[in-house]
């Protein structure tokens, strides 16, 4: 992992660089993405994000131990755990949103089309971009929005599950 | 540098996989933190991020490469140049400011304090940290703000200097 081992931005008062110690990393950011998605299990994380196995084990330790996940035992015999954000991954959501925002906006063309579509649910009408609602102008949490994949992006989610479960 | 060199992201509709595409990457993020700050020179840049001039030099071209970032000409003999955020560079700061606030609350102790203060230039009041002014309720915008350093985040910024100065 490109994480630096000794957290050399510990030393730092930047809280940029404080938070990229623990999210500078692009598959680190798509882990997180998939527990937003609520895909709680490794295989989930794995399918959808095309990462190998040990990559997705690395970030998902590195995320508990950094107090963004935590372990959830679903199944006993064999032992299976489901990983959940923590207060303070929830916390990241705002970063995440932003995220989306920018990469909709300037890392796509035109004629791909948005991937989700989220309704504000304090107003029942589409979120947009954020961070404020286009529709009513209040502040967007994730606890008060709908998502919702657009047809394309699902049936791409769709065809990664497949030939992941096809590739086993 | 962990930048995947054939764009794979490209490849799916999600905005976040293409984003961390460009920004996935902990010093990518640090150099966009000194161009927001204004430091647009190369040492500068060397300097406040601490990394080497081979880490800075390649995240620079790829910035480049990327549309976030132009080099303009400030001094012909020896040919010297500046790194100017572009439009698509600039439209970063929500996630910038985003992943300050998440920094600040989940990735640093009460007793450091914060790094920089903002002030919402539309109602002259502190911003907070976002994603709207704390004081006003308004959407904040980088435009619309000022910035100034806490007294104990300007000493460390000016040690850093010095450090970079002694060393050559």
């Amino acid at each position: 992992m490109a994480k630096p081992k000794g957290k050399p931005a510990d030393q730092t008062l930047c809280p940029i660089a404080r938070a990229e110690t623990v999210v500078g990393d692009r598959w680190t950011v798509l882990v997180l993405r998939e527990l937003f998605a609520r895909n709680r299990r490794f295989e989930e994380i794995q399918a959808y994000t095309g990462a190998t196995p040990q990559m997705i084990a690395a970030r998902l330790k590195q995320l508990e131990a950094d107090g963004l996940v935590t372990r959830r035992v679903y199944n006993k015999h064999p032992l299976r755990h489901e990983y959940h954000l923590t207060e303070k991954g929830e916390a990241f959501f705002p970063v995440l949103f932003a995220l989306r925002a920018w990469g909709e906006t300037w890392c796509k063309s035109p004629k791909d089309g948005l991937s989700m579509n989220y309704t504000h649910l304090g107003c029942g009408k589409p979120a947009g971009l954020g961070p404020v609602c286009q529709s009513c102008g209040e502040p967007l949490h994730w606890a008060d929005m709908g998502a919702e994949r657009t047809p394309k992006y699902q049936r791409e989610r769709d065809a990664r599950w497949e030939a992941f479960k096809a590739s086993r």
